[in-house]
């Protein structure tokens, strides 16, 4: 057993590439043990990634060298080479190692991650730091293929070829991301895996780089024999025109490869891009035959009952159904035609789906332009990455109303993945933007009735958030309906105290109505729908009529629903306490769904626990038997 | 004169080349005369693109044909011969035609643009559009060298060459967008511009393209012309490799040229990318001399009066003196050197000083970067712009909590730019974020002390927002000083209203209290300076004492400043009026930013009507002689 003796990567250098080849092997073992036994998470990037986390370390110095992991659902192996193995059957759980990277969790992880294509940008800071200071350290971004179609990794490797300054981008080629690659740039990477003359000239890189002598000659060498090299195969590269050297495809599970050509490139004092091929899923059989599928693992659990429909499956069925009646909808995903559920859409009316890459910036515009032409674009962005199109969101399709629908999935506390994929400000963030309509259903049956209300609007841009997971489990009977704009659902009518719900907290407000009912107090209850516009009037009735008020929302407080309350009650003159439940001014880390609406006080107890105690501040009931949380 | 017989796109083909020459002239006297006479305005790329322009509507048939200008501030030429002449002079001007594109205003305008880099996403979008729905039209997407270093425009370019629909860019290549260009793109063309090849082949297609015959056999046989072409010339290009067709250069002031050129492009039903040569400021020789410093006009009013220094001179000045005594620090715009107030920056720290191009993501996550190693990134980006780099600042500055300082000019009604140039939404969008401290300055004076504070804090990020255009004209003497975070100034104190302004509405409601002070009403006047985070103590204690309150800020109330104060007021259970004055729930067309600002209400008259009004609704002084706005 090598890993057991791995407590940083500098033991990974007292290994010979055979034992480093048998450490990759127990590394695999961990993943598939960890990841598929127990705790679910990334697992085909992680096992395409092995023998190249291996050779970076063993030729780099982390954490005086800066390797930079773009998105980071890639670096356990990462995780398991320093110095966290032993936690890493904690992985994703709640206390645990993050799923991604974080700057506090070990001195090697140089830069966090978790969005996509940031990574060169960052490395860029980091290379530009060192000159700046007069620091020596090498720099190494590793990007995925999938992550090279986010504008900003281009405009990273831009600066980076003016700059000119040592940096080396590792391309990790797995010709897959998430969703098999969409675009010109797959096309292209794949017309060179795949050159005859590559193949030619692969079998005489290795040949030359075993012989190149080490030491002082080796850069000037290289050089020679690089200059040479591309000059017949590889002129039409575009990095070299972007400034960059280019060395590659290399082998990304041969060892003795990968690390003679870090070892090469190491020398080098300008941009150096190197593109590797890995095999996603490399070494699990199952996974390598089809990685799509085993991008992330669920862990199931054995004997389980049944759980509702999720809710991106709801919307992606739904679609599928008023697609058939409208031939103006179209889909638009950015990478994620199975987390946003729209594989069957694509499958129905694959000429009415667009999978753009990861290229969220692209998506909304592009939907925009759709727009223009009559056409009903729906894109499904989750909440998280809508944050990278926030600008054409309010540019392109707010300022000139144009009708596209923003299907919000994974709003709210999305669990496991933790504080970079949280959906929690789009509440803020879209409510302040003119033309904007924004709803939120309680449920998965009235997920159906928005998107259909969603797609009968045809004044302006629409967006519904919904969460992450599993339905309530409603049943869902009967043909979508259109609900009217700007109108608030009364579930139930009391006089105490009004509480008013969005989205996914009415459910659990409503049964916080019912431990309130216990006690003897009579609660309101309104299931929102609409963030913008607000229903006013049944909000300021129930304000009135109760005297009180309480909002509940997974989102964000500063800026939130419940401030858009606030707005409405003080523009009405209606001076009433409210309290306001959501999420408070902090990221939340990963856990369980479950366990972080618990921490930020919006589950069911949690609301009626704050309510009773808000209620005896104010004087509203005997403050007798309250336990605040 | 040609000019005032067109008005529409369909007069232009009556005319024969020499005509259009001739006609292209008339333009530029326009422009010229328009401009730097009277409207000021974008001055300099309006006159490259006349030939363009002429050449692009005289081969298609717009609107059936959609034109999709990039940016918007080259397209003056196109609103001349779409029947906007008579209404020219107006440019700019509140009640006038725009400065950009709006979609309302013609229907030659097919996709509204202020920002860069949008306009192949939006063209694509329209081409897929006449794909789905069998409509017959051409698209083309006019787009800058400039626009060209924005990622979107490479998602937009990997897409469009993947999906081979029809589509046509147009490269408007002046070496310059409005800062000399960065970045290895910039090296890439102007290298395609000056290989002798270039020349050779130049000569070659000129000759050919006069030759080729009209009709059904041109497609065939000029797509055999270019595979010899390229194959000779042009095996590097990039565009080629992302699946477009490339053409060029062309001579972008040739109008024969250009119009054969169009002519076989239309033929295309696949992906074409244009590449033509204009010359910024053509025509008008000091514009041509330094096209950077004529990128746009301010009409001078002679014999006006000196104005104080700009905030975005204080803000240069202040970060040159500060870095001085800071090796630290580190400044990063993005293609906005002069307009940011950078340049003695540059001039005097060039190492320091990083322009990365229209590339507000990499700009954000670079400045990360930079921060992780113990520099002091300031990154300068209007506050319309920064809405690109949302998800940047949220994921890798805000989560990391790294110290980068975001200084937002042109925050608040930023004048005859208009509607998609209002930095509005900042303070929504940014106070939601944890970790994130959000400031505002009273005058220029107060701008020294916050860019001093923001430099001192090490914790993490702060973002300053402060004004376009000139100061207040208040003295700046001594050292910039550190501010306490989070404290707000006192201003003067009253007891029957407590108004608390933000940014640069302090100064107008300090004259509010004047003309309240005139009605015996006293005020107490609050300068908050921290959005986030709020000086609740202050705010409430003055709300305790005066019993109502009223906020004033130049950003959308949605969320915003005065939001926050509901949040802090509520959530200490304390109930009383509440006015909040800012920018309703619209988007605000270009005027001067003192018509704007009384549009909005929120001049100094405005804020005492509208306190003596709400004062009179909460029955806190008699309503006899109180007319509201």
């Amino acid at each position: 057993m090598y890993l057991e003796r791995i407590d940083s990567p500098q033991d990974l250098k007292r290994l010979s590439v055979p034992e480093l080849e048998k450490l990759a092997e127990e590394i695999r073992e961990a993943i598939i043990e960890v990841v598929l036994g127990k705790t679910g998470g990334h697992f085909a990037p992680n096992l395409g990634t092995v023998e190249l986390t291996l050779a970076l370390h063993y030729v780099f110095d982390s954490p005086r060298d800066k390797i930079v992991w773009d998105v980071g659902h890639q670096a356990y192996p990462h995780k398991l080479v320093t110095g966290r193995r032993d936690r890493f059957h904690t992985i994703r759980q709640e206390g645990g190692l993050s799923g991604f990277l974080q700057r506090e969790e070990s001195p090697h992880d140089h830069f966090g991650a978790g969005h996509a294509s940031t990574s060169i940008s960052a490395a860029l800071g980091m290379a530009v730091a060192a000159k700046l200071r007069g620091d020596r350290y090498h720099t190494i971004a590793v990007i995925g293929d999938g992550a090279l179609t986010g504008g900003m990794a281009y405009e990273a490797l831009n600066h980076a070829g003016a700059l000119q300054v040592p940096l080396i981008v590792v391309l990790n080629d797995n010709e897959m991301s998430i969703a098999p690659n969409v675009g010109a740039l797959a096309r292209y990477l794949t017309r060179v895996r795949t050159d005859t003359r590559y193949r030619q000239a692969k079998v005489e890189i290795e040949r030359l780089l075993r012989r190149l002598p080490q030491g002082e000659r080796l850069v000037e060498l290289s050089h020679r024999f690089l200059d040479g090299l591309k000059e017949v195969v590889y002129r039409t590269m575009i990095w070299e025109e972007l400034g960059f050297t280019y060395i590659g495809p290399i082998d990304g599970h041969n060892l003795r490869e990968l690390i003679e050509t870090f070892q090469l490139v190491k020398t080098f004092d300008s941009p150096v891009f190197v593109h590797v091929l890995t095999v996603k899923g490399k070494g699990y059989q199952p996974a390598e035959d089809d990685p799509f599928k085993h991008h992330s693992a669920a862990v199931k659990v054995p004997g389980a009952p049944p759980t509702p429909p999720r809710y991106q499956d709801v919307f992606g069925q739904t679609l599928v159904e008023l697609a058939a009646k409208n031939d103006r909808i179209v889909a638009i995903t950015a990478a994620m035609p199975d987390g946003t559920g729209l594989l069957p859409f694509a499958a129905a009316y694959p000429d009415r789906f667009f999978d753009v890459g990861i290229a969220e910036q692209h998506a909304v515009t592009f939907a925009a332009g759709l727009a223009t032409q009559g056409l009903r674009p729906v894109c499904a962005i989750y909440s998280t990455f809508l944050q990278r199109a926030y600008d054409q969101v309010i540019h392109d399709v707010c300022i000139q109303k144009l009708p596209v629908v923003f299907a919000m999935d994974r709003a709210g506390l999305v669990g496991e993945d933790g504080r970079t994929h949280h959906g929690v400000f789009d509440v803020a963030y879209l409510r302040c933007l003119p033309n904007m309509v924004l709803m939120a259903p309680k449920d998965e049956d009235e997920l159906r009735h928005m998107l259909a209300t969603a797609l009968a609007y045809e004044e302006g841009p629409i967006a519904l958030r919904y969460p992450r997971g599993s339905g309530v489990g409603v049943p869902m009977l009967g043909e979508p309906r259109v609900l009217p704009i700007g109108r608030a659902e009364l579930l139930r009518e009391g006089s105490d105290v009004a509480i008013v719900a969005l989205g996914a907290t009415v459910l659990p407000a409503e049964r916080a109505a019912d431990i309130l009912a216990e006690r003897g107090i009579r609660a309101t209850v309104i299931n929102a729908r609409f963030v913008k516009p607000l229903d006013r009037s049944l909000i300021l009735d129930a304000a009135r009529e109760c005297g009180c008020l309480v909002t509940v929302e997974e989102a964000q407080l500063a800026g939130g629903f419940g401030s858009a309350v606030l707005e409405t009650l003080a523009d009405a003159g209606l001076l009433i306490p409210v309290l306001r439940l959501g999420l408070a001014d902090r990221f939340f880390d990963h856990a369980s769904q479950a366990s972080l609406r618990r921490q930020a006080g919006i589950d069911a107890e949690s609301i009626a626990s704050r309510t009773l105690a808000f209620l005896a501040t104010h004087g509203r009931i005997e403050t007798g038997a309250i336990s605040d949380r």
